[in-house]
C-alpha cells in the first residue's frame, strides 16, 4: 500500500512555497494514479493553490488531455522522459496553473522489461518560462505501494525545488 | 488522514466488476482530490479497466475539463447536485470509459456554510447509454479526512452497483 502519511510534511512544503511565490500547480500522473493531487488536497486550503490534476493512465488519455505525440509514445514507450515531459508540458498548457508535475513508470508487480524493469520512473518539470526538464529513477523493486510512495515523494522534491528557485510573481 | 487502506477490497470489487461487463471507468473528483483513481490503480492490472481521471480542484477546472457551466457553478455552486451531474457527464464525454463518477463536497475544515456543512458531499453517475443521476450525502463532520475516506467509498460503491445492473456488453 502506498505509504502517504509520511509525505504529507512534504506537501504542506509544497503548498507554502508554491502560495509563497503566486504559483498554481497541475499534476499529470501515470503510475500514481493521482496521489500527488491527493496528498496535495489533504491539506486544507490547498484550494488557492492546487488548480487541477491529470491522471491519463491509459495512452489515449495521455495523447487526448496532455497532448503527448503518439509516434513518441510508439516510439519511446508510454515510461520514458520524452513522454515525461511532454506530460509535463501539457499539464502546464491545459490548465492555470505556472508549474507542472508529471510522472510516469512501472509501478509493478508486471509490466518490467530488461530495458525498463520494475521500479523505473521518469518524472517530468515545467515552469512558466523555463524549458521543462526531466528526471529518471530506478526505485528499488520493493512492491508497488513503496514505488509510488517514493515517486511521490520524488514528483513533491522537484515542485519543492522549482518553487524555492523561482521568482516571486 | 483519509484512509485508503480499508477500501481496497472494495476497489478490487469495483474493477473485477466493470472487467466482466467490459466497462472502463473515468472520474472526475473535487474533494477527494484524486484519491478514487488512487485507490483503484493501487490494484496492479487496474490499466485495462482505469481510462482516466479528472481532478478538477477549481471551479476552471471542472468549466475547461469537464465542461460545467458557469451560470450552473454560479447559481448552485460547485458543490451541487447540478454540478455533480455535469462532472460525471463531462468526464464520460471526454474520455475513452463507458463509466464515470464524481464527487464535489466540502471536506473542511472550512468552507461550510448553513445550508452546506462540512461533510455535505454531492456524487454524480454517469453510464453510457443511461441518464445520469446524482447521490447527496451529509457525513458527520468528523474530520478531512474522514469526509474524503466515505466520499471515496461512497464513489466506489456507486460504481459498484452500476456496473452489477449494466448488460455485459
Amino acid at each position: 500500500m502506498t505509504d502517504m502519511e509520511t509525505l504529507l510534511p512534504l506537501a504542506e512544503e509544497v503548498l507554502s512555497a508554491c502560495r509563497e511565490k503566486g504559483l498554481m500547480i497541475a499534476t499529470a500522473e501515470s503510475c500514481t494514479g493521482g496521489l500527488i493531487a491527493g496528498i496535495l488536497t489533504e491539506i486544507a486550503g490547498s484550494s488557492d493553490v492546487f488548480d487541477r490534476g491529470f491522471v491519463t493512465y491509459s495512452n489515449d488519455a495521455k495523447k487526448d488531455l496532455l497532448s503527448v505525440d503518439e509516434a513518441d509514445l510508439e516510439a519511446y514507450g508510454a515510461v520514458s522522459q520524452q513522454v515525461a515531459r511532454q506530460m509535463a508540458s501539457g499539464a502546464l498548457a491545459n490548465s492555470r496553473g505556472q508549474i507542472a508535475v508529471s510522472v510516469t513508470g512501472v509501478a509493478g508487480p508486471g509490466g518490467g522489461s530488461k530495458e525498463k524493469p520494475v521500479g523505473t520512473v521518469y518524472f517530468g518539470l515545467a515552469v512558466e518560462g523555463s524549458q521543462t526538464i526531466h528526471k529518471h529513477c530506478l526505485f528499488p523493486d520493493e512492491g508497488r505501494g513503496r514505488i509510488r510512495t517514493l515517486s511521490i515523494k520524488t514528483a513533491l522534491d522537484l515542485l519543492l525545488n522549482a518553487a524555492h528557485s523561482v521568482s516571486a510573481r
